[in-house]
């Protein structure tokens, strides 16, 4: 019974997903999302209070994800700039797991301008994000592989920001480079500069 | 009569600027266009062939803007690292011509997504400002002070990349950090990461 509700959620989601990517947020209702899944509306609220709950763990499923993958990345390397290196080889798969969801990223975006609960709700994932690449990038600084005279805070800003433009570059001109070798490149040469020795 | 068409032309472009931004692209009629900006429909469609084009001269105005701002920057230091850093500092003007602008930021991606019409037409300033891009760190390998060994065209990507992502998170979270401050010092550690000699 508890798999069966967790195949009914996971439905559920992903049925979302292809109809706000296809449609947009606004231009996709619960009736729809419904028939899509093949659940009733009852199975529905069940698992969601609302469709936005539904766009919110739609968010938060692909940042967990992302960064479990991470963590084993870090983990499987002896210092942190090769832990950040082999991470940004993950960038790939962050493109692979946006290309047919593009829209949504946007959509994301969109509606956070536009309705602040959502922004309150989907800024916490990112928060998450952020201060856990920043706990790594200290923890390059006190084990003396990264230049002291870094803030952790601002490269993990920076290293987002890479990611981020990198992803907005790709879906603009997706056939204008191989996106994911160039984000690794640019990590590559981002953490050459804060790390003690090249790598 | 010349100036005045010019500026007729500029009120029906700040009008809709400011439509778009606040109700969505879809959401905006020529019709409103042209009231907020108090001009007949005729006057619009003397300037304008439809809204879309509004939207494209919009992008490109500022795409121009700032191209121009960041070749008189380029021209006024001695060398291409150099001239980097100086066009970087350009970033928070461009955080702050922005800053009211972001949902037509979005807006715009979403749009061109959707319609190819748009994509064709505005990949063209996209391509001309990363053309030119390329072309300042082809100028910088010439001149010797830059690393040969690095691709001028993936590295300007990778430079777009880094002042996209900015744009993105402090549309998101506004008061995280300062970010032009942040933007320049990623565009700094990029340009000392290439850079024959530490600037």
């Amino acid at each position: 019974m508890q798999l069966r509700s967790e195949a009914t959620r996971q439905k559920i989601l992903s049925s979302a997903s292809r109809l706000f990517s296809l449609n947009g947020y606004d231009g996709t209702g619960v009736a729809e999302i419904c028939e899509a899944a093949e659940v009733s509306k009852g199975a529905f609220y069940h698992h969601f209070p609302s469709k936005q709950d539904v766009f919110l763990n739609i968010l938060n499923d692909w940042l967990d994800q992302l960064s479990s993958q991470m963590q084993k990345a870090r983990l499987a390397t002896p210092n942190v700039p090769e832990g950040l290196i082999a991470m940004s080889a993950l960038t790939d798969q962050v493109f692979q797991m946006s290309k047919n969801h593009y829209s949504l990223f946007f959509e994301f975006w969109i509606q956070a301008m536009r309705h602040p609960e959502i922004w309150q709700t989907a800024i916490a994932p990112y928060h998450r994000f952020q201060t856990w690449l920043e706990a790594i990038l200290q923890s390059g600084i006190d084990e003396g592989s990264l230049d002291p005279s870094i803030s952790p805070d601002v490269t993990s800003r920076i290293l987002i920001a890479m990611v981020l433009g990198q992803l907005l570059q790709a879906f603009f001109d997706p056939i204008g480079a191989a996106w994911g070798e160039v984000t690794k490149s640019g990590i590559k040469t981002m953490v050459n500069g804060f790390s003690k020795k090249p790598i």
